[in-house]
């Protein structure tokens, strides 16, 4: 696969004019300091993500008893090939140069190759525990094709505009992960019911992965906007969403627990849904209470549906849900989506300044024609294609990987690092 | 509260000029690149002191063997409702427009609220294990109320310069708690002394927090400070100080143990008082021996601070002190401010030029008359000022919290996630 | 020692131009904007190595079931003094001010004091758990000075580039770790062997150190490359070199082990030998495929060597090597300056352009008249320096070290926190 890799690359990806040793022959030409400047204008932005990618969901992951070497280090599999395989496809659709055929690559691809990835990784989510390092690499394989068509027909053919990726990060990679879980259902998993909890200090590891994806989910939802008013917005209202979801999730939490307690599940994942649902519409106007009344909703109806929502999937609907992405990512990815088209249907030049209205919905070219109400129309159907693609492709998936040649553990052996690790430190955690 | 929040939100912030899609229209009287930058000149020093916030203080806070989820936990609940409350609180004073009654808050303005978090978070620090979240609530209510008045009047009534909040946030924040504390003593707090300890796993959750405290310092005491030499020497001095505070806090931790032996507390606290200590005086010409010698001071200081003093306030002066933020923010706090009113004092002409003068101290406007000696006096009123609001709003604070409808936990119950916490990795790890 | 360091800074350091407040007198010779900019060009890059620097290492040392405190805490405290004194010695080559004999410190000095304590921090690797504190502060006292000597000759006498520093600092710190290790060895060090691994808590410690490593890993290549192309450049062949060892150390791992299993050893380490090898050439025009290429290999070499070499190394040459420096900074390190030697012997003008092969390769100056395949025997020469510095240096401090005043631990003392640390909770955790 390496080898594959090497070949593929070697044909086909080069550096692009940023960081191309050419560049400096026509410096008289470029703008010198606009393409200094663009290093440092990406690249903060690019290593927060990077850290979310891996620190983030990587933790994020660890919260099972026995399996958080399986968590961190197959989250860092999945991501380290999904790159490659990103700039790849992503490639194809955005970075080809005709001129020679080349796929030319800069620090903005990088992102793209994050942002990417990052739905493989919520697909993972559903499915922690439960499948083998091959099945992971053939799901991803799979996905990142699928991210990178369906991303190419909803922001360049439909024209929706999803910065954060509501739609087409959150909403796709959930679907995918979940459909895949339900092609994959296990009627006895109960027998691995043991290990499918935390212990004190995995917990604790846990929230690692979740403060870091909260603190940097503003460069997220900002890394690929314009530079200027749109970037401040998108990092303001991501950030003020966050902060509301904190409060409703551990009022809603308190409530309706015995005793008013608090649970770790709750504290861990849903505080984190006001991000997913601010991503479509982080650039827009959605003004600073619009994010507050956003991230209130998330955060009831995220951790109402760890309380009622999950147990009830996996009962009544076939879906077995390891990390809750239902709750984290389809949902609240859902909702971006809808607030995303309403705010966009209800954009109007005394708000945006004409100006304002034509950049942040990017109304040029040969969309110039487009108004506010339109636009709100092309993000629902923005909306439908990810669904359609996260659930078609995650049923074809699903179907490729229930083939029994993936080496997919027992259902008594689900949850376990010793199935896929070779470590007396392991043995020795048994007694856990 | 979550409701209130959007009202309130709704009724007074707007976004500032450069996150608003309006100043596209404007863009020939602005200078574009200005704004574009300020996005990346503030931006990436917030998401330093973002991770001081969430990740340093609350880490930081994990030691206790069966307070981990208290304390990483509660630290994110207060400092996502602060940073809501802060924006609001400090938007009044500093960001209010005036033209049309809404305060505009900026990228600038997320910092600020990150530094007024800061100061409930060291007055949690006192109370860690002891109070219900409600309580928490309540402190950080006031606690920032306070903050956004004591910190008008400091810096711009008194004028006082404080770069980095030694007095600001860690004088007020740190006796605003030990204030609490000491309302809230509890005489039989050995109840809970079986649980008032760390365990091995849980010392190396904190020291993640100690190391981004420690890194990240730099970045919090030049967040705010003018571009320019300001921030290249703010940076300079609070990594020079915290370098020699690692130094001193090692040594004097050896010599005063058995055997030579280090304690982890040490290790995990003592550090971080050089940081502290440079927060004032840290964009002054300090010079970087000045630096050194400062952390060296605040790196004795500190640690004999745990050895002796921790002990001598719990038994005579009735103050229980979890976290020992008077060796880590109060008695650093204190020196910091002196140190800059030391330093501002002996500015000189000579040592920073005559319009380097005036651009450090801001010697503008109803200002320009003054002089450093003068300067130094206002730094020392400021310092006074800190330690009133710290202590007198601790004290009524802290009466309010007495009264017995805040759920706070038994004498026996304290130091305990199982209070607050459902879960059945908590009791799983009662074996500890 | 901190008073010495005082009179050190004293004497010899000062602000340099940008971080002087004077520097506003002379606003109208200078680019304001440009001095305003470099703060914020560097200061994210410096922020990321810092964390490399003390998270990174710090917590990939925290692997040993009962030496946490010692690889979290130590490595602290060999860092932070080495800061200081590295400002100094590459102070006195690099940044002497000739007109006053100062040394004027900025934020440059800042990231490369963090890259010459990279050198000491990799040498400690092969020692962890067998030397006291003290032999830590000679090592890293001898271990800087040799460095910034080394440096000099090869960055400014011998004329090679060496951006990320894959002779300078990773064939160099891991010779003369290995050396003193050679020269320290134990041969009861079997005593010691019930402690001699990991627990399943302290190997996902280490897995946040391994993910900080490798994802600030292009921030490290890139720090002090040319703003530009060659700083993009730097960033992308490392970032693309990582992906690449993460798939072939996981392919290895799992084709040595039993039954496919991987071993969490080689991820935690194995991962990160690209970014070593990277570090030489990833300014020059490697290509992306160059890249794959490297990766690759060194994931192969890597692996590998933690399963045959490491055991041979001990048994048969004496080197006891805790953490496997040998397999994840000397080999890749070496191999990373054969890449930079053939990479820079290979260039020409079709590739880099006229303008671009004098940049990147710095022929300017004495050096203008070198051709590419002159820079690649300057290159090669540059390898061996640091071979020989790494190697004759870690045998001379290996010596020092092995006189009986330094309080070393008994053999069966091993990798134990106990000796060094005092706390319950370590008692406590002896049940591990």
């Amino acid at each position: 696969m390496g080898t594959a890799m090497i070949i593929l690359f070697g044909v086909f990806i080069r550096y692009d004019h940023e960081s191309d040793a050419h560049w400096v022959e026509h410096r008289k030409h470029l703008n010198l300091t606009d393409i200094e400047n663009d290093f440092y204008f990406r690249y903060p932005s690019f290593q927060d993500v990077h850290v979310m990618i891996f620190v983030g969901f990587g933790f994020l992951m660890t919260f099972l008893k026995r399996y958080s070497f399986g968590g961190v280090g197959f989250n860092f599999l999945i991501a380290a090939f999904g790159l490659q395989w990103a700039l790849l496809m992503q490639g194809w659709f955005h970075s080809l140069d005709y001129t020679d055929g080349k796929i030319k690559i800069g620090i903005e691809n990088l992102i793209n190759a994050d942002f990417c990835v990052a739905g493989c990784l919520i697909a993972y989510g559903a499915l922690l525990g439960k499948v083998s390092p091959v099945q992971l690499m053939v799901l991803t394989l799979f996905g990142i094709t699928l991210f990178a068509v369906e991303e190419f027909i909803i922001l360049s053919v439909i024209h929706a505009r999803d910065a954060g990726g509501s739609m087409v990060i959150h909403t796709f990679g959930a679907y995918y992960g979940l459909s895949i879980s339900w092609m994959l259902y296990r009627p006895n998993l109960h027998q691995s019911s043991r290990l499918q909890g935390s212990v004190y200090h995995s917990d604790v590891f846990a929230m690692i992965g979740t403060l870091f994806l909260w603190m940097f989910w503003p460069s997220f939802n900002s890394a690929i906007c314009d530079h200027g008013d749109g970037q401040h917005r998108a990092a303001i209202n991501t950030y003020l969403c966050l902060a509301s979801t904190v409060l409703t999730a551990v009022a809603i939490s308190s409530l309706f627990q015995k005793h008013g307690k608090l649970d770790m599940v709750h504290i861990q994942n849903s505080t984190l849904a006001g991000g997913v649902a601010a991503g479509t519409a982080a650039e827009f106007m959605l003004m600073p209470y619009g994010s507050l009344i956003v991230g209130f909703c998330c955060g009831v109806i995220s951790t109402l549906g760890y309380i009622f929502l999950t147990p009830f999937m996996e009962k009544h609907l076939k879906i077995q849900d390891t990390c809750g992405i239902h709750n984290l990512h389809a949902m609240p990815g859902v909702i971006g989506g809808i607030v995303g088209a309403v705010t966009a249907a209800s954009a109007s030049v005394e708000v945006y300044g004409h100006e304002g209205l034509v950049n942040t919905f990017d109304f040029e070219g040969k969309f110039k024609d487009m108004v506010p109400t339109t636009q709100g129309g092309h993000q629902a159907a923005g909306l439908c294609v990810a669904l359609c693609f996260g659930i078609g492709g995650g049923i074809i998936v699903g179907a490729i990987l229930r083939l029994p040649i993936w080496g997919d553990p027992a259902d008594d052996n689900c949850f376990d690092d010793e199935t896929y690790w070779e470590s007396v430190a392991i043995s020795a955690h048994r007694n856990f």
